[in-house]
Formats: structure tokens, C-alpha cells, sequence
């Protein structure tokens, strides 16, 4: 697998990290990563057309809340969950709690 | 003092939320608000043009996080705080630790 480039731990800001979670489909995309560490791109249940996606998934790469890897036809991704918990203690887990409460998707996983 | 519309507490969603905070000068506010609940929306050190900062303000007070109210010739600001714990637990209480140990323009207030 090729990896995506992706910023370093300490160049990551919290406005920057809380601009990529400030979306609903992206708060649903970390949320489903999380639960599925290495998952495809490809979302299908969302409503939303591919190249939105696309979009989704680069703002989280570059605002380093996701890890993306090419494999073969596919991209797979990965929540930088253990990095963003060192960088910003706290801070995921409290949104990862809330968005399952919150989210309008969150039955569809 | 006359209180500026504000959406109720049931309305607010995480999204909005964090979108509103994800950006380094509302993040500045947010801290700046809670440390100084009922300042004056006017802010002088940050090198944001006036236009600038009410955008800023309307964003914070449009997604729920900050009160204002007209107050003569001022606008005063307070933070969400109760109600934001009540419907997002631990989330700004998270974010403004964060803040304070992050912000470039933590020694400024």
C-alpha cells in the first residue's frame, strides 16, 4: 500500500482539527473509520455524490484526522486516533461519544 | 440591553458547533469570551478587520455559542457555557483547555 501524504503530529492545529470535524457527513465518515479501521472510500448510504466525497476525505487527511493508503483500486483509511489523543487529549474521544449520540446516521453503520 | 436572535439549545447540532469554533480567531474569541462574559464584541489586537470579526461573531452567535445583546452603541458577548454543557457534556470544557495550551495568541487577554 502507498501512503497518502499527510501532516506531521505537531504541525496539526485545533481550529484546523475542529474545521475538518465541523461537517455532519464528515463527523459521519470519522465516525464509521473509527468503527472500521482501514475501510474503503467508498460510502454509498450517504447521499452524497462521489466527488463530494472525495472532497470529505482529502479536508480530513490534510487536517490529519485521517490516514489514506492507495491499495490496488482502493483507498483505505484509518483514523490517526492513538497520534490525535497525544496531540489533543480528550478531544476525539468527546466527539467520538457525542456524534453517536447526535448523529442522524448514527443507525446505519 | 436588547438580546440578538440565537437558536435554542435543542436546535444546535455538533457540527455546527465545531465548524463555528474551527477556525483560530473564533477559537480566540471563545476563550477570550469566557474568560470576560458581557465584553464589548470590539476587539483591537488580533489584526482582524472589523468586518472580519462581526462575521466572526454572527458564526459563534448563529451556531449557538455565544449570547449577544445590544448595549447602547455596543454589542456585549456572553458565552453558551451552561447550556452548551447541557446538550454537548465535556465538549468545551475539552476545547477550551485546549485552546489555552494551543492558541498563538494565549498570552494576549
Amino acid at each position: 500500500m502507498r501512503p497518502l501524504p499527510e501532516p506531521a503530529l505537531e504541525s496539526l492545529t485545533l481550529a484546523s482539527v475542529l474545521y475538518a470535524l465541523g461537517d455532519p457527513v464528515r463527523l459521519e465518515l470519522v465516525r464509521r473509520t473509527y468503527a472500521d479501521p482501514g475501510r474503503t472510500c467508498a460510502v454509498e448510504d450517504l447521499g452524497v455524490p462521489k466527488s463530494t466525497l472525495t472532497s470529505h476525505w482529502r479536508i480530513l487527511r490534510e487536517a490529519g484526522v485521517v490516514r489514506m493508503a492507495v491499495d490496488g483500486r482502493y483507498r483505505r483509511i484509518w483514523l490517526r486516533t492513538d497520534e490525535l489523543r497525544e496531540r489533543f487529549p480528550e478531544l476525539l474521544d468527546v466527539i467520538l461519544r457525542l456524534c453517536a449520540e447526535d448523529s442522524p446516521h448514527g443507525a446505519l453503520t
